[in-house]
């Protein structure tokens, strides 16, 4: 390094690094150190002023003197949400938010707010009256709130999580393709791209290359990869582009291996969170109930809930099992298994002994889908036979189909919403609220 | 659990979870074994056949005796690639590769392969000799090459080492979207998608919404996400859609923060895939060579090399660059640091005292270029006159400018190409062969 510094006498250092948080300042009482942040409010007491400092750890009350005149100008001039070091002593307070304040001695404006902000900043009952889509407009001041960056944590925490039992399992992550060359799986839900010459596709979910990955001996993968669907939609649950979380596993006995390796993904990414940022938040336990559809059909009916969707579970249907599993199995989260093959993909498996139903299975956590499943139909000829069944053309899935004549192993999978899991841990409204940059029909922006 | 039993019949093991893959057989010496993989080979030695098996982890030899009768003859008609599922006991042999052989008492076909392979499967100097398109074209056989499998857990190995520095430092992970409205950043290498009754554009980078982050007070982000490029390229270090890693970092004091940060990944990286893999690849350590862009290009031309790139380097200089490094500090990494601004994008921060030059750096391994970085402009008029001076409209940039204009940290980061790196790592020819299912200007399956 010094032979480095001599040649070309750059400086070297680890500032960025061993910059302080306020979450950690307890450790320096007594010393002189620097905290940046945020501006949250600037509060007048005459011959003093206080700045309260919000970095993406918490607060922390900085005390202005009269006596240090340069800084109490300064500080008298600080619109609200201005970006400021601030140097000085930092000392025990009883008042002080925390228990300890700093004492400034020198404010350096990083970078100076306009007066007025488009929308409320950090308080949030005046932020959740704005309406959505102004908040949306704005998002990167909507993100100021402390609970929302919380959201983000909670991401963060859940998938390290999960990367914990991919990585004891021996998995291997895999990048799919996001541009396609053909719109075989989704036909009218599918984006159309201008590629070149010709057109493409953007995937809506990772299925064909995660299957391929099997057939290439990979035996474990999993995928965190955006997907994008075309589906006019104004639910509170869909986007037209979202963060998917995939898993393939090989050599599987059946669609219970997969709720398996999930159960404990969901379990280590619980723990995680609660590790990470103390929420409490219940952890699972392994196995969550699991359900066959005719049953639940059965029960439902039994509380007098009924609906037309003969294949699937009507919205109050779903928040009524979830109720039925809270009330049976105190349990937040019930695995519905065994849909009839009719309402699942044509790449679904079929059980042996009743092949109207399928080794398939949906994840409900308090009454939301979060994730479809199921064992895959691994043999090419009896793939053509579903394709066909399906009213499909098996000419459209050639491609597709080659991928299991070459050896292939038996093999099943799930597609997971994240977006979803972390709205409904965190109880929040929407799936746009969980994401960072949400995408529907009306938005593309910021 | 016994509950859940008794009300619906469902069974519930681990089957998946313990199978026993081939390289942690030497556990089970003198056991009765199920294995499961590919039929590598099958060799006849009259009264015994061997049938060699191949899954992720290795290779195992497994002997069928002919007074086996009908596993004797089920082997016989095995062709190669088929997946199978072998059962017997496990014995020491020394003639046998690994130094055990399974004496198979069942065999169990899970999935026969066609007698003919469109390409050879695992015979590396044969499928090196096939023409890199028609490996592609069969991707999947292609990959099945063990070496090639490595390629793709290094990737694995790679990420888990960045991602223990990220959570060290207390980064939050985003998914920002690839869906973008506008296509300010770059013009006429953007693809264009058809979005209900408007357009829509892929995201070139993570930049702007990266930056919105750290006007957020996110503090310290990472992203790992799909790239869209529209350049008709055909170089062996091009797609058109790629996988970046980017981080950026509030309250840096220059972009060599933004160095020390990158170099702290790298190394965990390469440890991390030393740790997993065994790969025994020389460790970097930090600082990294840091020398300026007009310092190298002096250096160029004492060493007889020029080009007429005056903002950047050819490919050539590249390679003479790594020579130089190589010889001088044993380096395989270099930063170049301090571009012209006249060479790097707007929104590049330009030194105080000497504002031709940028706070901007590339990391070169081996004479490729695997990433970008800079401290950015994080001033809202700043950033207009930038703009201005490289002859864009500032109106078009109006909802980026924005950010900057309620207090934002100063900040930097960097994109990096992970597919790069995995390429340099092994030695590989292309990116092509770095990324699962590439794509080009002429491919786009499977």
């Amino acid at each position: 390094m010094s032979k480095i510094d001599k040649i070309h006498g750059l400086y070297y250092n680890f500032n960025v690094i061993s910059r302080k948080y306020i979450n950690e300042l307890s450790n320096f009482i007594g010393q002189n150190i620097s905290v940046c942040g945020f501006v949250n409010t600037v509060r007048n007491q005459g011959g003093i002023k206080f700045i309260l400092l919000r970095d993406n750890t918490g607060f922390i009350q900085c005390v202005v003197l009269k006596s240090n005149t340069e800084a109490f100008e300064l500080a008298g001039n600080l619109f609200n949400e201005s970006v400021v070091r601030i140097t000085g002593l930092l000392k025990e307070e009883k008042q002080a938010p925390g228990g300890f304040e700093i004492l400034a001695e020198e404010i350096e404006v990083l970078s100076l707010s306009d007066a007025e902000l488009p929308i409320p900043v950090n308080q949030d009952k005046i932020i959740d009256d704005v309406e959505v889509s102004k908040r949306m407009d704005y998002r990167w001041l909507d993100l100021r709130d402390p609970e929302k960056l919380k959201i983000f944590r909670v991401w963060t925490s859940l998938e390290e999580g999960f990367r914990k039992v991919y990585r004891d399992l021996n998995f291997i992550q895999i990048y799919t393709p996001s541009l396609v060359g053909t719109a075989t799986e989704g036909g009218s839900e599918v984006f159309e791209v201008k590629y070149f010459d010709r057109k493409a596709y953007l995937a809506q979910s990772p299925q064909f290359y995660k299957q391929m990955a099997m057939a290439s001996g990979f035996d474990r993968v999993f995928i965190s990869n955006p997907m994008f669907r075309a589906e006019p939609s104004y639910t509170t649950r869909h986007l037209t582009e979202f963060t998917m979380w995939d898993f393939e596993v090989s050599f599987i006995d059946s669609h219970h291996d997969v709720m398996d390796i999930e159960e404990k993904l969901l379990i280590s990414g619980i723990t995680q969170i609660n590790n990470d940022l103390n929420l409490g938040l219940e952890v699972p336990t392994a196995p969550f109930p699991r359900i066959p559809f005719e049953e639940a059909k059965k029960i439902l009916k039994s509380r007098a809930i009924n609906s037309d969707k003969e294949n699937d579970f009507s919205p109050e249907e779903e928040r009524e099992i979830a109720k039925y599993v809270k009330e049976t199995f105190n349990s937040d989260f019930v695995f519905i298994t065994d849909y009839y093959f009719s309402g699942r993909p044509f790449y679904t498996k079929k059980h042996e002994e009743n092949p109207k139903l399928s080794k398939s299975f949906d994840l409900l956590y308090k009454g939301i889908e979060i994730t479809s499943g199921a064992q895959r139909e691994h043999r090419a000829d009896v793939l053509e036979k579903q394709i066909s069944e399906k009213g499909l053309n098996p000419e459209d899935f050639k491609d597709y189909i080659e991928f299991f004549k070459y050896g292939c192993p038996p093999h099943g999978g799930v597609g997971i919403g994240p977006g979803r899991i972390v709205m409904q841990i965190l109880n929040l409204n929407s799936v746009k609220e969980s994401s960072f940059l949400p995408r529907d029909v009306k938005r593309l922006n910021p």
